[in-house]
């Protein structure tokens, strides 16, 4: 397969090689800066750097989206593309209907690899979910095929359940790392080593990831423990912001566990 | 060493056959349930299991009490020993003073494992953080080279450092994982699987193992995105355990990272 990368970001510097790896070919990279597609196009076996998006005369069956979500409503208007080419974006935050305008007549649809990406460290694609969201069945088994050459778990979500995925993602990702982080600084002001958290924290998401976590939480929420539950926020009181958190999160795990009662106020 | 394993709950089944291993001898393992303390002496070599707490005609070097918290306190009142042996305890949430009262004239300490152990899963003691405390040098010395014995990563770490500790755990574990089962329940509704996540969440944690978690904050309270956080609450309006976790938690990370202003109100 002929495949146009328009992007050189995280995502576009991890998925054109494995795209080269599984057989295809990566004609063309696309920046906005010239130099970001050479940096790319030069880890690619015969692929030309470009930032102009007239793409008419070149032959290929797929234009990949690989850019910041903000930029692809403006690229899609750009895009001069041949019509038999699909075009697909990566992003997991991005409607399937970004497409509906297109200038051109191209199916259409989404090839969104849920991971993250930095370009330092190897990406193993083989356990990635791939979502795939396509304008018609088609263009969804074209996606499917192309995504079930790099990875084992490929799944048909649609761009309402793509954005509770992001609902879910903030709360399980971004979230626990701010817990991290508070965790952290805690630990540091009273000249302690996060170090010491670390293998009890990568037990707990073990435990986690291998059973339902609602069968998996432990502490004195679950327990019902109003003693440590106080003597906690009385040491988090100087210090808001963890207090707010760990009141919150406290009373969320009271509430699912069944006090029936608010026993921190 | 002669050993006197004073419990057979999670951490005393991991524990006893770890000290064996390394050369100690666990002569009784006592339990309030006799039934429990013989499953455990079972296990090792020439144990004898018991349900009496006078010990005074055993010869011991370590008497180490591994029960509950709520537990130790009357155990401690009713432990008969002999003048020379030391008296520690496993837990993270008691602190040393609990030996203030003890009936005999015993040396005593903290010998605090900060792991968390299930019965099913085999432990590997080596990388487990070994929290010391005592009532004199020798004592810490004495447990420091014990535990020098099962592990690379022994501290002293006092009783205000301990709970310290402990509020830092549950921020890091405990909420953690309650944020796993609201992102999962999320799912659920929606008909999508957690399954989904756990490649994002294993590269989240690891990363923020591998830095400072405050430098490895992504997402769209960090970047300060207030159309996708306004959105996801809209969302939300119907999981009110939900909407505060996301509400509370996006407010401390807008406050950490420096917006200045509240942009969720």
């Amino acid at each position: 397969m002929n495949i146009l990368m328009i992007g050189a970001g995280n995502v576009a510097w991890h998925l054109a090689p494995a795209l080269e790896k599984a057989g295809h070919h990566i004609s063309i990279v696309y920046s906005r800066q010239l130099e970001n597609a050479q940096l790319l196009a030069q880890q690619l076996n015969n692929a030309l750097a470009t930032d102009q998006t007239d793409f008419r005369d070149v032959g290929a069956d797929l234009a990949l989206i690989a850019i910041k979500d903000d930029a692809i409503a403006t690229i899609v208007k750009q895009l001069q593309l041949p019509n038999h080419t699909v075009i697909a974006h990566t992003s997991g935050n991005t409607p399937l209907q970004i497409f509906e305008h297109l200038p051109g007549n191209n199916d259409f649809g989404v090839f969104y690899p849920l991971q993250t990406f930095s370009k330092q460290k190897l990406v193993d694609f083989s356990s990635i979910p791939f979502c795939i969201e396509a304008l018609n069945s088609s263009t969804e088994t074209f996606l499917f095929d192309l995504a079930g050459q790099l990875s084992n778990s490929i799944h048909s979500v649609n761009s309402y359940q793509r954005k509770i995925l992001h609902v879910a993602a903030v709360i399980a990702c971004n979230f626990t790392n701010h817990l991290f982080a508070q965790s952290d600084h805690i630990l540091q002001k009273e000249g302690l080593s996060f170090d010491l958290l670390k293998p009890l924290i990568q037990e707990t998401v073990e435990k986690a990831m291998k059973n339902a976590p609602h069968k998996t939480q432990t502490g004195p929420a679950v327990r019902n423990d109003t003693r440590v539950i106080q003597d906690h926020l009385k040491y988090l009181k100087n210090n808001p912001s963890a207090y707010q958190v760990y009141e919150t999160i406290t009373e969320s795990i009271l509430l699912w566990y069944g006090s029936g009662e608010n026993l921190i106020d």
